[in-house]
C-alpha cells in the first residue's frame, strides 16, 4: 500500500470524526478553531516530525528544536493567528545524552522567546525507535477572522511571500549533492532548510486583505492544490513571476534542479494567498511595513487544477506536486 | 544515562520556558489551562504513546486507539474538566495495512462517540521506527474551578476511584504470565490494562469537594508523590483500605505479585484526590449517585514522604514508586 493510499484512507476514516466541530474544518485547513475569550478564537494546530523522515538526525538538536517550532508557528500564521503557546510531546531513543538535550531545549527556549511563545505542557517518553516529536501550537485570531484554505473565489490573484524553492535545494546541499556552489548559496540555501522562518507577522496582517491562505510546506503547486480543491477553484501559476532567491537562481544555474522542484519541493514555509485585484494597492503596502517580498503569481479560475506556465504562456509538466498529509 | 535522569533532566530544562504562562503550572500537573468563553477555562493534554512502550505492537488496534484516547481524557478528568475535543498526530510504520487503520478507526470513532469528543486536527507521517502516536485532548472546565494538584492540605483525607493495581496484574497476564489464573480474572485483568474507564464523570462531580486530584498512571504510590511535591506536604497509606478487586486478589493469591505490586503498578486510571473530611458525606453520594467506588486510604501529613502502613501501622517496603514523566 503506498503511502499516498494510506494518508488518503486515513482522511477518509477520520473527518467524519471532525464533523460535530465545525470549526475543525473538515480536517483540511492548517489548523482548527475553538472559541477563545471573548471576541477572540483559538487557532489550534498539530505536527508529528520524525527523525529520518523529516529531519536529519544528525541535524543540530538547536535547530531541530527551532524547526519543530517554527512549522507549527507557521500553519498558525497561515490561519492569520498570533502565537500563543504550545505543548510538546517527546519520544527519545536511549543515545540522547544531557548534552544533545541541553542543546535541544536550548534552541527551543530562544525560539520561544523570540516569537513570544510558552511551553504550557508535554510529555517525555522513551521510543526503540528515531528522535519522534510532536507539537500542539496554539494561537488567537478575533472571531471570524481566520485565514481559511477555502475561501478562495475565482478571479482573485495569488499571492506568496519571500522566495520559494530555496528549502528544497537546500535540502540537496545538506545531501551533499551540491559540491561546487559557492559557500554563500549553498549556506543560504541549507539555512532555509534547517530553520524556516514563519511569517507570524505577515499572517496577522493579511486578515481582512486575504481571501484564502495556506502555508507553503509540501510545496507550491501541491498546497495550491489544496487551496483550490477545498475552495472547489483551480489555478494557473506564471512560472517567471515566481520569486526566486538568488542563491536558488545559482543552484538551478549549476544543474541542482529546474524551476520544476522550486515550483514542487516542500519546506519553504511562506505563505500563499489569494487575494481580490482591488487589495493589491494595500498588500504591497503591507509588504513594505514587514519588509518582506509579497509577489503576485497567479490568478484563481474557475476551471479545476492547477496549472504552472511560462512566459510564453506553455504549460510546464510537473510531477505529483508535494506529498500530501492528513491535516496540518 | 538513566531513563530517570533523563527526564528530570527535560524537566529542568523545559519548566522555564512554561513560566510565562501561569496556566501551564509548572508543567506539573495534569493539563495545562487556558481562557476558554466567558466564565471557562480550556483544559489541553498531550501524552505520546510508542508501540512496544506503552501497548504491545499486536495488541488489537482498536484498543490502541481507545486506549490513546481515554489516557488523555483521564488527564482532563483529573483537573474536572470535560472533554471536548483532540488532534490526533500518528507515526505508522510501513506495514500498517487497510485492515489494520480501518479498525484503528473504528475503535477511534467508537470511543469519540461514548465520550462526546471531536477529532479537530491532526498530522499522520511515516515512520521507519514503531508506531507512535500522540494525542492533544482538549476539555472545558469553569474558570477557576480546576482541580489541581498543588492544593492538597495537611487533615485531608485521601481517596481513590475504582480498583488499584488491576492494569498491573493485566500487563502481566498479556505477558503470559498468568496462566493457572481464571479465565474471568485473567480477561477480567487483561481488560482494565488494555482498556482503562477514564473517571470523566467523576472529575467533574469532584470540583467543589475535593481539594486535589490526579490521575494513577504511573502507580498509587508514585503518583500520590507527585501530590505531595507540589502540595508540600506528606501522605500515609493505609495499604489495607486500598481498593482491590476480586481478580486482583486471586491474582495476588495465585502468586502474581504482592500488594506493592498494585501500590506501585501503573497503567489504573483511576481519579486519586485528596479532600477535606467534612466532605467524606457529599462524596459518598457522588459514589453512589455515579455507581462508582469511591474509597478513602489514607491522610495529607505535614512531614514530607509517602508512607503505606499494614494494618497493624508497620511501614510498608516499595520500590521507587512507578516512573516519572515530564507533565501530563
Amino acid at each position: 500500500m503506498s503511502g499516498l493510499d494510506e494518508f488518503s484512507l486515513i482522511e477518509r476514516l477520520f473527518v467524519p470524526l471532525s464533523l460535530s466541530h465545525p470549526g475543525a474544518l473538515r480536517l483540511s485547513d492548517d489548523a482548527a478553531l475553538i472559541d477563545g475569550p471573548v471576541g477572540t478564537e483559538w487557532a489550534i494546530t498539530t505536527d508529528a516530525l520524525v527523525a529520518g523522515v523529516h529531519f536529519l538526525p544528525d541535524d543540530p538538536p538547536d535547530l531541530i528544536a527551532r524547526k519543530l517550532l517554527r512549522v507549527n508557528l507557521s500553519d498558525l500564521a497561515a490561519m492569520g493567528a498570533t502565537p500563543f503557546a504550545v505543548l510538546l510531546a517527546t519520544c527519545f531513543p536511549g543515545d540522547v545524552d544531557a548534552g544533545w538535550l541541553d542543546a535541544f531545549a536550548g534552541g527551543l527556549r530562544q525560539d520561544c522567546s523570540a516569537f513570544g511563545v510558552a511551553v504550557i505542557g508535554g510529555d517525555t517518553v522513551a521510543t526503540p525507535g528515531p528522535l519522534t516529536l510532536s507539537v500542539t501550537a496554539i494561537g488567537s485570531v478575533p472571531k471570524g477572522g481566520a485565514l481559511l484554505r477555502s475561501t478562495a473565489r475565482p478571479g482573485d490573484e495569488i499571492w506568496v511571500s519571500g522566495t520559494i524553492g530555496d528549502a528544497a535545494f537546500g535540502l540537496l546541499v545538506a545531501k551533499g549533492r551540491a559540491s561546487g556552489l559557492s559557500a554563500a548559496a549553498a549556506d543560504g540555501l541549507l539555512g532555509r532548510y534547517r530553520l524556516p522562518t514563519p511569517r507570524c507577522a505577515l499572517g496577522p496582517a493579511l486578515r481582512g486583505l486575504a481571501r484564502a491562505a495556506m502555508d507553503v510546506s509540501d510545496g507550491l503547486i501541491g498546497d495550491l492544490g489544496h487551496i483550490c480543491e477545498t475552495s472547489h477553484v483551480g489555478a494557473v501559476v506564471e512560472a517567471s513571476d515566481v520569486p526566486l532567491s538568488a542563491a536558488a537562481e545559482e543552484a538551478m544555474a549549476f544543474g541542482l534542479g529546474g524551476i520544476d522542484l522550486a515550483l514542487t519541493g516542500g519546506d519553504d514555509y511562506e505563505l500563499l494567498f489569494t487575494a481580490p485585484a482591488v487589495a493589491a494597492g494595500q498588500l504591497a503596502e503591507v509588504g513594505r511595513r514587514l519588509d518582506l517580498r509579497l509577489t503576485k503569481i497567479g490568478r484563481i479560475i474557475e476551471d479545476r487544477g492547477v496549472t504552472a506556465v511560462d512566459a510564453a504562456g506553455r504549460s510546464l509538466p510537473l510531477g505529483g506536486g508535494g506529498y500530501r498529509h492528513f491535516g496540518g
